[in-house]
């Protein structure tokens, strides 16, 4: 299969970087453009022709168009299985598509939650109690995560190997420590997992640009 | 392979309907109880020793445990490939992978924003600007897969066959019909889709049993 791989993607975007992590994985060769939310470029006449909805990952291989981030993850796990890294191997599938899908509840409780209600909600109109109860909901979920590593003693999230599963919580967990989640004291196998993923190649290569020089945010350091 | 398989599920869960509609187009026996959300069994303990979540879908094939709606999905086509309908043949797979997880946005649009909105806030505290805008929202995002049907020329969400996509798009669809969503009027190409498929044999033998006795919802009806 040579196929011209191009992938427009956000700084900080999770669904973007999954889609990263798997062409880092496979060692694909593929051309990208980073895009910027703020300038509303995801919005640009480039991206809308593609990607009706106006978002980002766009993805293309080939003449094909797949934006959705699992979606493309599945489909070059699938097409490229041999390649790099088995992101689904045979003999852990059961445990890795639990987690794939149940890692998107961490989404859920750190983004939808928290993190878009405060950039979305006027400061003066935010409902402290709510953001209290909803912060202890996102701890409660992060130490479900930790109960996971201490039960299964492996080093990925899923199994013994780096898998899909990881592609798609190591994001949403970095997400977490970039939002000023104080994962060390409160999660210490999760940030030994932590620690040990972001030095993996692929992650490295693929780090969001603007987290390298910029402070992390302080919204969830009450957590 | 022949493992017991065993459902636990809720009358009108859209992700216990997914594997349903798996299990029978695939033509696998399986064992199934009913459960009651009112009667708050899915916190019983049976169901909590096997998803600790405490949440319909629990799903078990021989000694695994698969509750994640999607991971079963997809573990169960993978595994069953070539027995009853096969749900993601290759020729079509790009396309059938992008409107699966696409059609996550329909449960986003319908359940999070309006109907567990209404479900969970006092009447005298609902936002009802806010919901007229959400409502609008729905009828954008309908109106997107009402266009995909038109563009395609297919008689299913994604391609030519009854595929994963419609597993996972046509049980979200129904549930807008179900809270009262004016589909006939406002989408008459999905209305068309939701008529057809309605009396398929996987859809009829799963359909919620408590929607045959008991009348639609209106909450959708002004959308």
């Amino acid at each position: 299969m040579s196929q011209e791989i191009f992938l427009y993607w956000g700084s900080g975007s999770t669904p973007c970087w999954r889609i990263q992590l798997v062409l880092e994985e496979k060692n694909l060769q593929y051309e990208q453009k980073l895009l910027s939310f703020e300038k509303q470029e995801h919005k640009s006449e480039e991206i809308m022709k593609l990607n009706s909805r106006g978002q980002l990952p766009t993805f293309k291989i080939g003449d094909l168009v797949i934006n959705e981030s699992i979606a493309a993850c599945l489909y070059l796990e699938d097409n490229f299985k041999t390649q790099g890294t088995c992101l689904i191997p045979k003999e852990s599938q059961p445990s890795i598509l639990q987690r794939t899908f149940e890692a998107l509840n961490l989404q859920k409780f750190c983004n939808e939650n928290i993190v878009y209600y405060v950039w979305r909600t006027p400061i003066e109109k935010q409902d402290g109690s709510l953001l209290i109860q909803k912060k202890k909901d996102l701890n409660v979920e992060l130490e479900r995560w930790e109960n996971y590593l201490a039960e299964q003693k492996t080093e990925f999230i899923a199994s013994s190997q780096f898998s899909m599963a990881d592609v798609i919580f190591f994001p949403q967990l970095a997400f977490c420590v970039r939002m000023g989640y104080p994962l060390e004291s409160k999660c210490p196998k999760l940030f030994k997992y932590y620690e040990t993923l972001r030095k993996r190649s692929s992650i490295e290569k693929s780090w969001p640009p603007h987290w390298k020089n910029t402070q992390n945010s302080t919204m969830l350091s009450d957590c």
